[in-house]
This record gives structure tokens, C-alpha cells and sequence, in this order.
């Protein structure tokens, strides 16, 4: 099945929550690309399995989700500033941020 | 020409240039979705025109900013958790927020 581009981004207030959030997204193979939000490429089944798996952990958690997926066509239309101070980088892979 | 469904999601530390970016977004049309993020209906020539604001507006400050269209056919495939405190939209609008 077709590889896509996926993009989850999240607010979630309770830190145990967005921790775990984060774990699930790496277990699925998306790198973090900000703070509270990953990208990586999934078939469907796979988008929709890890979808299913974020609503069975939030439960009744206070959480905004979203996941969706953007064709090639799109993203090589998106257009990025980078200004990371260094050091800052490794830092999002801190616990503390996950 | 066409408008197309725009995703802008930042990182950015400072308040001062975090709350004029949201304001930013705001006065292209845009909607305010999570915490740092906005999406709307752009044209290509705004969409562009925005980036270059926002390239403009942050200067050399740390941030990261990701700014890409998202096409009907892929918009509609979203997958959403919405579990929201009362109150909580509104403060989202609060100048602390932004």
C-alpha cells in the first residue's frame, strides 16, 4: 500500500500525555519536526491504526489532534524558516519536551 | 485564482514575535486551531506573500515555522480529537495565547 506524507500536530496540556503522544508518533516512525508536532510517511492503515491508538490513549484527556495526510504535489510546496539556536535541536529530544 | 487550504504551525519562543505572528495570520483570514497553529483559504500569491511577512517578522529570532497548502482530496482524510475544557477556545484567544 502507497506510502503518504503524514502530519500529526497536538496541544495537550498534561505532560505524561503529550510524552506518551510523542513515544507513539516515533514508534510509528514520523520525526519530530516542532515542538508538538511530527511528519513521516505511512500507508493508510497505518495512518488510521495510529490515529485509533492516539484516541485510546488520550481518552477523556484534554487534547487537541490532528493527523493528515498531504500528497507530494503539496508538500514540495511548503515553505520553511529554520532558525534553530544550536544546542536547541537535541533539546526537543530532551524528555522534558516530549 | 484559486484558493487552497493553507496549515501555518510555528515554534517560537518569543512572546513579542509569537503574538505578532498569530496576529499575522489573523489578518490574512486565517483561523486559529491549536495553539500554534492557524489554517485557512489562500490563494498562492497571499500564501506566498504571508511567508514573506513572516520571514520579514521573525528576522533572526529562534523559530521554526512550516507553511504548506493542503488539497481538498487530502483536507477531507483529516482525522481530528477535539476534547476541549469549557472555556478553553476562549482563552485560546487571549492575549496571552497568542
Amino acid at each position: 500500500m502507497q506510502e503518504i506524507r503524514v502530519f500529526v500536530f497536538y496541544d495537550i496540556p498534561s505532560d505524561r500525555i503529550r510524552n506518551k503522544v510523542g513515544t507513539l508518533c516515533k514508534d510509528y516512525g514520523l520525526e519530530r519536526i516542532q515542538f508538538s508536532g511530527f511528519s513521516g510517511l505511512l500507508n493508510r492503515n497505518m495512518r488510521e491504526e495510529l490515529f485509533l491508538r492516539l484516541e485510546a490513549l488520550i481518552g477523556d484527556h484534554e487534547a487537541k489532534v490532528l493527523v493528515f495526510p498531504v500528497c507530494e504535489k503539496d508538500y514540495v510546496q511548503k515553505r520553511e524558516i529554520m532558525n534553530v539556536d544550536s544546542g536547541a535541536k537535541d533539546a526537543e529530544d530532551n524528555a522534558t519536551y516530549l
